[in-house]
């Protein structure tokens, strides 16, 4: 099942910032059509002063891609686009070229649910220059989203320490889609259930929801509101108790509760919406629990995330399944991840000798990596993740491997000192999977409930001190040791040129 | 043109939490199908910590609710759906009603491009408590969402003082439609154009773009990459010149220019990407002026927001046309605006009388106002904007207006003291104006041009200091006196309810 398809009915070969285009119209007019390119996807930093990411979006990206072709009313609309002069930015030929494209780049990714880091590549393009120029702003903006968000989804449910998080967001996200593509990466991140929908008939996501306040003012008292529930969906009762006075509502529950159970149904719970929600929620339980209720549930929604969560906890809260809505699926306190795509290798044509590109910055975390990049995981006897490395598939390490810091870099950016080398033995294993070739699908996509799986199993491999919610410590990604002579060869034949 | 339906070719009706399903079977099966609701939409503060808020997203509510219903596929899914024991959430003859449904309610709004403020009605939706319900998800997420973006790019437009400022955020966006709509409220905003070409072709917002980094490393150097371009698109050239080092880019630029010249095309400027944009833009002022391009623009980029781009105006930078991305697309100080819809009357059938409802909250400011509301706004002589009133319709001021300022009551609830009687033949203006009527189109849409030129408009006749990016003044939004004394009287019915 294509989701973009299902969604959008179309292909959105526009859906792509104008000047991948006018590059593309340029690669096009100065035959450099035939070049082929790699391009790499990564992020800088961690999201959240955190320690690690989720991977989340590849599936969308092939969805994106599958039968990706400008149509008719694509290429209409570009003949009218012009420059200063009011003449066409683009002349008839290019747009027929245009129109007959059919995207058949290889890709290579990280598959979704894997625990990722800065500078890793995440995807990697490779194929004709200009249509992996044409695919820059789809791919950023689908990977950096998802992964941002699966990330925060995980995170928060970190902080549960297992208790479901219901995701509560649509109303409150960046437009549908802002909505519809957070409640899939908050499933893989870990979210049991969204309230979305339509999510959950195009992912298959769990959906889940009760009533709002509006339910009870609508009545004439709450009791009657309640009741009036329990009648018409005696399989779906999670009262919520504060539109008036909380401990009040948690009463009426009750009662309502014991009409349920008399009727063969039973209370499923209650939910805070407001107040102090420890204290409110200690009570509550005591009430339920008094009242023969031990089963129910207490559910607790108002503006959550992950800290507040923990600190509820810390606090004794009696709550058992979490609500989150805003500052999960706008990512509230960091409502991106700055994903890039940098070109790091070229060739005048297939087969001919790549040369190796790289992006100078003057900070030092903003030089891009050169080359075909692939990313090592290197374990422990136990399975844990005790590093990982960024190596040019051109020249993998071969027999001994040897590693650098690239933090030591930013320090002595001319100095090749104190590299490691690993043990012959040590199991390991290669995270970028071959996904396309010449645009065809090459291996299975996993199901979502598979990537949430994943991401538990990632995690419980992932070093503890990483996943500290806050100051966690700093998971080493190292530079394979040619990969880092070529980056410093690189760097200083750039500096000469720029001070030629 | 419906841009739902261009973009999705399908209703959207599953776009909705699950519990406004869930009570929409509940008013159905109690009996409630009838009842008449009024629901208001709005927000409680201005986003970051500004004075005012334009309101967006209007047209696109419309395009959603035209042709609204529920696919056959929409119901089968609904029809997987169960509760705790395993049996359906819903039955089949209203799974039959939902199919059936046609959205028939009445819509008032405040205009697209209106300056709007804290607790003001943006829209008012009247007809069937299950519909109005229904469409609480959606409605929300659009207005919040674009209303946001909008007056954050006219926040960024008022930093740049009128220089034009450009839209390149798609790919740090949250998600497709979180790129896609935002262009559309950022040229609503006041943006002059967006990278986003699907945006342009849906839209008709102008599109802008020429060249990316990666252009310039795909040469074998940065002249070459500069003559390329400019003999392919001789009538879209904005260089961009930090590849490798800035003012020799700029060099470059300048020669590239010339050739331009010669052969009857211009230099339309250069683009600064990283480095101190102050001093860089101000050498290269200096540099393209002396070599005669003193019409060549200097466009800068690099997370910038309304902040940055103050502070670099009053450093004495030379930019004259401002590239915005990320910080604008995710409005990344606050990136979500915390809409509310909240039910203000109902009544058991149309013609009986209305009952009004208000949600307590133990903040006042969370307390909603009750009653079929609309906005009065008073200008003074030159048509500058004196105050809002907040009015209830069944019962409108009539000679004599009194206000009273709702901060009041934050302070002593149960007095009503010091309110202000405005003067006869002051000039006023009700914002919201009748939009759909029974579900159908009453008003003509204005075009987006004419919104954005509105929105110019409206901050024209807006007191300056609202209009500070920091610690502005607060605007006066006053309760008319009737409603006032309305929500007293319900406030402390309720709590006697409460305390009973």
């Amino acid at each position: 099942m294509n989701h973009i398809k299902q969604l959008y009915g179309h292909s959105l070969a526009l859906l792509t910032d104008l000047y991948q285009l006018t590059m593309a119209y340029g690669y096009w007019q100065t035959g450099k059509l035939n070049q082929e390119a790699v391009f790499t996807l990564f992020f800088r930093k961690p999201p959240f002063h955190g320690g690690y990411s989720i991977m989340a979006g590849l599936a969308t990206v092939l969805d994106y891609l599958d039968g990706l072709c400008f149509t008719e009313t694509d290429l209409s609309f570009l003949a009218t686009l012009t420059g200063v002069d009011n003449k066409p930015l683009f002349n008839s030929n290019f747009l027929d070229y245009l129109g007959k494209l059919r995207f058949d780049c290889d890709l290579d990714a990280i598959p979704e649910g894997t625990v990722v880091f800065p500078h890793e590549p995440l995807l990697r393009v490779q194929g004709s220059l200009l249509q992996c120029q044409l695919l820059e702003t789809i791919l950023i903006n689908v990977i950096n989203f998802q992964t941002l968000i699966a990330t925060k989804a995980a995170r928060i449910c970190q902080a549960t320490r297992g208790e479901p998080v219901l995701e509560f967001g649509s109303r409150r996200a960046q437009g549908i889609d802002g909505a519809l593509s957070a409640s899939r990466a908050a499933y893989i991140g870990g979210c049991a259930a969204t309230s979305n929908v339509l999510a959950g008939k195009l992912y298959g996501i769990p959906v889940k929801g009760t009533h709002a306040h509006s339910w009870v003012m609508s009545f004439a008292n709450e009791m009657e509101a309640f009741q009036a529930y329990a009648k018409v969906l005696p399989n779906n009762c999670i009262f919520l108790v504060d539109t008036f006075d909380t401990l009040q509502g948690v009463k009426k529950a009750i009662e309502v509760g014991q009409w349920l159970r008399e009727n063969g149904h039973q209370l499923v719970g209650i939910r805070l919406d407001s107040g102090d929600l420890v204290k409110l929620s200690q009570q509550a339980r005591k009430m339920l629990d008094e009242a023969g209720f031990e089963q129910a549930h207490i559910v607790a929604s108002n503006d959550l995330d992950e800290h507040l969560i923990a600190e509820f906890k810390s606090a004794g809260a009696k709550i058992n399944l979490w609500g989150v809505g805003t500052k999960l699926i706008t990512s509230y306190d960091q409502p991106t991840l700055g994903g890039v795509y940098k070109l790091t290798a070229i060739r005048d044509e297939p087969d001919a000798q790549w040369q190796y590109r790289l992006k100078l910055s003057e900070e030092s975390i903003k030089i891009s990596n050169p080359g075909l990049l692939q990313v090592r995981r290197f374990m422990d006897a136990q399975g844990k993740f005790s590093g990982d490395m960024i190596y040019d598939q051109l020249q993998p390490p071969v027999d001994e491997v040897h590693l650098v810091n690239p933090n030591a870099f930013s320090v002595h950016p001319a100095l090749i000192e104190g590299y490691t080398t690993l043990p012959a033995d040590i199991p390991y294993q290669d995270l970028l999977i071959p996904v396309l070739r010449k645009g065809k699908p090459v291996t299975e996509l996993p199901l979502l409930e598979q990537i949430r799986q994943k991401v538990q199993t990632q995690l419980t491999h992932c070093p503890t001190e990483i996943k500290r919610l806050n100051t966690p410590d700093i998971y080493p990604v190292n530079l394979e040791i040619k990969l880092y002579q070529l980056k410093q060869r690189l760097i200083s034949e750039a500096r000469h040129v720029k001070n030629s």
